[in-house]
């Protein structure tokens, strides 16, 4: 009766089939009577999405500055529970998705390390899924493994009681929520002078490799008359796979390896580290390119609105000199972060008329 | 005047007496006033208090449906703290007490590791619980070793300051809050069918050792009619200190390992696996027992009310196929722990008349 | 264009030279308006200062008895977030400070360990704190480094967004809010016989490297007719810093080794383990020090009224047996901890008069 058998976990039916699909085919699969419910993809952003979630988040820095503004907030999703479920560290995305659900009175149970989970035990990384849902209201994942995040999706829409799921980062290619930040700070920064269409924005460091810049190239296609300036070393150069898309899209771009004579060209400049952390390669060594930083005598070199951004960390593209002029916007747009995953959190629940109404 | 001395710590007068007692002696300590107080053992469940809380489970799963009655629930204990204090790792009790604590409007800190406490400066245990419990109302423990939540119990409640202590499993052998949850989901289960009286329980796997299977096989004795179906390999069945239990009980139990024979005849199927974390010997070989699974195909064997239960984590011991059955009840069963140990959490701080007169 | 480059971080400009300064001169900058903004150095606090926060802790361990009481304390900073950033293990200042917030409302972000950090992707200690900053109103820090806690003031006071930072203990020195714990403590067990001024307090252990009698020693100048017994091996002796200091401000003080013949004398004895986490040397032997241990003998010594403090952990240096005895006031003491750091962080956004005013 006793047997020493070479197990096979099963998949649950389905799963396999719907991670092979393509993007395109997977994403209406992420939405539900016309709505996101998960956000998985870059993709699944159009232009009137983004608008609404950039005024939404608005909305509620507005509210947080009062004490009464801050208790409504507070009172949208005091009733829900969320689960930070970070396999890969990540202190910035972290504590700014924590705190968007502080301010809408979320209760937050985390998990950060793989060796308190029950995997131990043999589990499948499907049944630790169900358990987190079981608890709490929404899954905010961030994994090392491209794909999690989708399967993740589709494992927990496929319970009695659907949880959505929010992607914090899966692997090297998708961290829409970055890309939503972004996108926020953009707008913002150019609110003034008409907002991102018709914008010239410089994209500067790892272009080949670096997750933000490819995401931010995406969703360009959802404004009008944006130039892209691609300023990268001759490795680090963005991917055809992007190149072509702008080409479909209509989309103009430039490519350089001349950062100074693109300067006074740009409306913002978006500037990027050297990922090490990826892959191995030569590009892994310890060298640094520095003809693609933006140094503090830069300053006088960029137009007066210009808007110098960085997803941050950064280790040495900008000078710490650059930080206290006006136009270092990065600062801002690590905050905005936290304003816009608030206004996303806000949207999964329904909760845009509750804030609209705020402000009648 | 310097002297290199072997030190012996003192320890607490009373304590070890205390810790030397049989179980049935310690029991009366930890309850206050007719209540329980702390919660240590499931030789502290009787019928009625298990009732009782069943139906208080009930009412706050309820409460919590709506964004009024959540609210309601929070202000039961917003104005309390707890303390998780898990020793060693498990995802799966921690979520549900946390979740259990934010329902009822707690705030929660949190020990989950040994090396950021202060043992490391040599600490004593005792003076740790008692840091613990300066800060907070509750305690809720988890630790490898047997013996160490009624220490606890013992210590925190001969203080100026006197904190419940919930045991979250110790050592082995206690693992009360599980029982809790099992016990509910029976009920629930069976509620439309007059509950868990006079039904019969298969229990399948590693009997020997399953501390989940054992604490259930106690409880049994606050029931009537219930029949016992032991289902393991040989060198797994259940110890003969729970088999004389029931005897002396009156508890007709069955032993058998036949699965398949069993299945027709039983009204829940409680599956467990092999429990490779604890004891060495030659049963941690990476070995398995398919014939003491619970396969798709044994869907068609069992009876259209049957529950198939399991404490969870699995590993292969139900197909994951079998998941999407109706009568497959461990994820609800999983759920059902964070409801129940609100509801022992609202009963410890008196809580309960406050509950029942929201549906008043 | 690519070039291996021995890379220099630059550092913010003004701060090298602000850390280069004397603690007397870097305290005005921790001010604004008058008013504490950092709690950075025991040298900031003053006489009125001092008596100001103890009453506002009494006032708030007196609302928090109610249901009531604590749901107004929570109302005070419910619309405020703080960050603990504990780089340095500590269970007793890390809990002490989260339940102090969640005392007052406040939503509580962690960071207790390096590894999960940026710092891994090579971003700078003075970034790491503005990511901090970003989510939040309020840094907690733990720091081993001597120093890092005026350097965090000062780079996050320099910001678009200055957010005040308090000094949870930074290296061997300052952990201001222990001698706040302390004398709160001293304050609060002589609060029948007129308080600290005229009272004679031992100071027992390891004083040469203890940073909390070297900070209490301090304070005392802000006391009246204070007496001082140092009791320690003579390896172990008060530094030469603190004497001088003493006396230039004209409080007496004693040295001993001979602990028993103190005891009758003093109305406070506080007690301090050996440092063996800092620092090699001969004196982190495992050897200890039995003759300045305070044994349950030793109750029938003292005064009636004299109270045995003690910062915890404790190693052997107190009995067990002491703890029943109404004047081992280490345990309340702890928990002053809680209550003195709650009102610290209600006077640094200013809610004092919102606590005064419950009480009109």
């Amino acid at each position: 009766m006793k047997t020493v058998v070479e197990q096979t976990r099963q998949t649950i039916p389905g799963l396999e089939e719907f991670c092979s699909q393509k993007t395109d085919e997977q994403i209406p699969f992420f939405s539900r009577d016309g709505r996101l419910f998960d956000i998985i993809y870059g993709q699944q952003f159009d232009r009137e999405f983004l608008d609404q979630l950039c005024h939404l988040a608005d909305l509620i820095r507005q509210l947080a500055r009062t004490k009464t503004g801050s208790r409504q907030l507070r009172s949208l999703l005091e009733h829900k529970r969320a689960m930070l479920y970070f396999v890969q560290p990540s202190t910035r995305t972290f504590l700014s998705f924590l705190n968007a659900c502080h301010l809408l009175g979320m209760k937050v149970s985390e998990s950060r390390e793989t060796s308190t989970s029950s995997e131990v035990k043999g589990e499948s990384a499907e049944d630790t899924l169900c358990t987190f849902a079981s608890y709490v209201d929404l899954i905010i994942s961030r994994h090392p493994e491209a794909g999690f995040a989708q399967k993740a999706a589709w494992v927990l829409n496929n319970t009695e009681r659907p949880v959505p799921v929010i992607n914090g980062g899966s692997g090297p290619d998708q961290h829409p929520t970055q890309a939503l930040l972004d996108i926020y700070t953009l707008q913002r920064e150019f609110r003034s002078i008409g907002g991102l269409d018709g914008k010239k924005i410089a994209m500067v460091g790892d272009l080949k490799r670096g997750r933000t810049v490819r995401s931010l190239s995406y969703l360009m296609k959802n404004y009008r008359d944006v130039t892209i300036y691609y300023v990268a070393p001759n490795e680090f150069r963005m991917k055809s796979d992007i190149t072509s898309f702008l080409e479909k899209q209509g989309i103009p771009y430039h490519e350089s390896d001349d950062f100074e004579s693109v300067m006074p060209e740009v409306d913002a400049i978006y500037m990027t580290r050297v990922q090490n952390e990826y892959g191995g390669g030569p590009e892994d060594e310890p060298t640094d390119y520095p003809d693609f930083h933006f140094k503090a005598e830069h300053l006088s070199l960029i137009q007066p609105h210009c808007s110098i951004m960085h997803p941050l960390p950064r280790r040495y593209e900008i000078d710490v000199l650059v930080d206290q002029d006006p136009r270092a916007a990065y600062w801002r747009q690590e905050r905005n972060g936290m304003w816009i995953r608030a206004a996303l959190i806000a949207y999964i629940f329904g909760q845009e008329q509750e804030v609209f109404s705020e402000f009648k």
